[in-house]
């Protein structure tokens, strides 16, 4: 059966929100997008268990929203963490896509209680509402979410909020769309490596207020998204001219 | 009508300029840079929304200081913050170019009052006049500079300085010329990612004098100038064949 | 005599793992791998005294565990710390490869008794068992270790671990395989970043437990070592194309 | 006049060293390296006022001792600097080359008088015999080193060193042939790099000692210099094709 226009348009920010996060160092080895099939709310479309950097269009499988392989990939496996997208775009029938990867500016505010994450830059005011935490209670299966029970309590922890930081392990960003994830999430570890730096040196920052978070995050959304998209599509299509027939929005 | 070789050049180095200061890492997706016309001092030029890294010379657009577009492109949208770039071109008639964009190493000492931003190396004494800030009063309408009050009051908080901070938002420097500006604001950003570093030792640098910066701007425009442009010009036409009909200076 | 099908691969490997870690920025160009021959425990292979970033599969030398050269090349001299390297797998029957570099996160920690080297994220508790300390006892020689008695030493320091700081030098890690040797020495480095980050605040990190780490050692190795080892053969073939023919495992 | 082997030699290292230095991001469009005539220590071969990234053998003027261009380029200049790289070739018949430059991590080292540079690791100790520093009593004519006497006067703060810190400016490096300073000089970069990167934890790293240095350094210098030279070289040739008729020593 052939793809509907929504399905593979859906298919192909996929795949191109894999490579961008790829190019702009957001994710390494490790880490996965997902999106929701415009089709059916109830599955969602991610690779195969391979690198963002490196997917194509062809390694992409559908996935039940309890993690389920929908149409699988001959003698292919599913990511683990699969299970925790599920969750989320259960819980969130607001998101369309989730990510999830170990970004290292993000790490000392997911394992430092007296240094919270918090908007320091207009960057960091997308998340006006705040950021979620999650502390993996049981550990013994490791720290990945990989169970029904953990990715609900993913779920749980994220709330109503746009990113969740999991202890000593990473982040989970959500969004309504890939554009808008992708740009979300690479403003977010900008304003990250910001505060970070402020940490450092010991003073403190006067930050943004709610108000001018919320008022940053309409204006910008609606001026300055496709701009970005497309400086981040053609930054990719530079460096990996294998998906240059792919169309970003 | 066909541009005058004045026009010409101002066209072509805007490009160059855009180009180079993506290149050398200054810019991102957001930013923007802008020429005064040579040909009529109350109209300048700037790229339609597109992100300085992939702008061309057939995306220049013609605006009034005040913002209006006096020749556009069909179809396209100028950048919402050309008001900024405007208000600042009217209130100094010395400065022909303006650039804003949001370079990290900027932005704590944007943010952190008892953290001012000051030359602590040769390359921040060619800002030995010191630098202007700028708290927007108010942000129901998002910190992006935007209206023509929010324009002048910028302009207003530059004063007679060469760069200005806005507040957990980014920078905003003005020059003679681009190759002056270009070289300035890497320079600029250099400093502060050198001061960023001292202040996380909370050491005390031992400050340039005035006496000392002006000193060497004077002979760093005169010697260094040229020689840096065609660095910066040589390294972007390195990655961006594209360009490589434009003519340096 | 051609190389069996074992020795064939274990060569291939060290070519790739010498060329993932210089193109991942772990090694410049001091710092060496080996790879035990698998059809003999007693030597093990490495190249001439080469960087790793340009080795081939003809810069490869057999040498045995007590660092004489077995099989040589003609007019090339081998590595002074192959002496190491043979010290460590003799004192180590379950390694079959080592490592030895200067990465700069590492060094902090190497030589500030106040500062060890922790896990502070997922990645570090791969190494969950503790990490090694190295100081030389006599510098006299240089602080290279070149000679057999000062190879024991650091076997010994190393212990049971898969890490060893040597102070002020660097580091040496040992794996089971090339591809766990890569993936753990890749991410050893990134919880060393992430930990210096942290020192610089002054924060305190919750740290991850034994049992998380070991719980996290085993997930990983059996499901995203492979999709890794992929990823990182893929980065180094697209910029170093004359490994292409070379196979992954 | 054709050049004799020994220049021809001189130059290519010149230009291989420029190359490398930029390459290695020792130096950007400011900075300069000069090298002894091997034919007349009474002058020395550097670069036309050009960028040492894109500088070739055809850019290379002759200049006596006190910075008169004995053999120039038409219509060319050269570095005003020039003069100070002069004075130390005049001061120190012990070396043949020097180099310029304003790496970042090393100017913190040169404005907090209570920071003081110092070896931290291996790398540091190639300068066992510790760090030479000028402040410039007089800088009514700028912060660059283009008179006589100031030439002079870095020449004599340098004394029997191999660095010399400019406070607020920069870094000078002198050695006996051009592989050798071009080592030291990115080895002492790194441990700057490594340096700042403790004083940021405000922990004390237990030091090298001199002892330790001069081992270290009459070691590496016997063994691993000529294989870093080769790194270094296939590394600018890879990305800088129009050198590679250049020979390495």
């Amino acid at each position: 059966m052939k793809d509907t226009q929504a399905v593979r348009k859906a298919k192909e920010q996929l795949v191109l929100g894999s490579r961008i996060l790829a190019n702009e160092g957001i994710v390494d080895g490790l880490g996965h997008l997902s999106v929701r099939n415009p089709d059916n709310p109830n599955t969602f479309f991610q690779s195969k268990s391979i690198s963002p950097e490196f997917m194509t269009i062809d390694d992409i499988m559908e996935i039940a929203l309890d993690g389920t392989v929908v149409v699988g990939i001959e003698g292919e496996k599913p990511f683990g963490e699969r299970i925790m997208h599920g969750a989320i775009l259960d819980a969130r029938p607001d998101l369309n896509c989730v990510f999830h990867s170990h970004p290292l500016p993000i790490i000392p505010f997911s394992v430092c209680e007296e240094m919270p994450l918090k908007p320091v830059m207009v960057y960091g005011s997308l998340f006006y509402n705040g950021f979620a935490y999650y502390d993996n209670p049981d550990v013994s299966s490791g720290t990945l979410i990989v169970s029904q029970e953990e990715g609900k309590q993913v779920a749980e922890a994220l709330g109503d909020k746009y990113a969740c930081l999991l202890r000593g392990h990473g982040l989970v960003t959500g969004a309504q769309n890939i554009p808008e994830l992708v740009f979300d999430t690479i403003l977010l570890i900008k304003n990250a490596e910001v505060q970070l730096s402020i940490e450092a040196t010991g003073k403190q920052p006067k930050l943004s207020s709610s108000e001018e978070g919320l008022a940053f995050r309409t204006f910008i959304h609606q001026n300055a998204l496709q701009r970005c998209w497309d400086y981040y599509v053609a930054r990719a299509k530079k460096v990996m001219p294998d998906i240059n027939d792919l169309t970003g929005i």
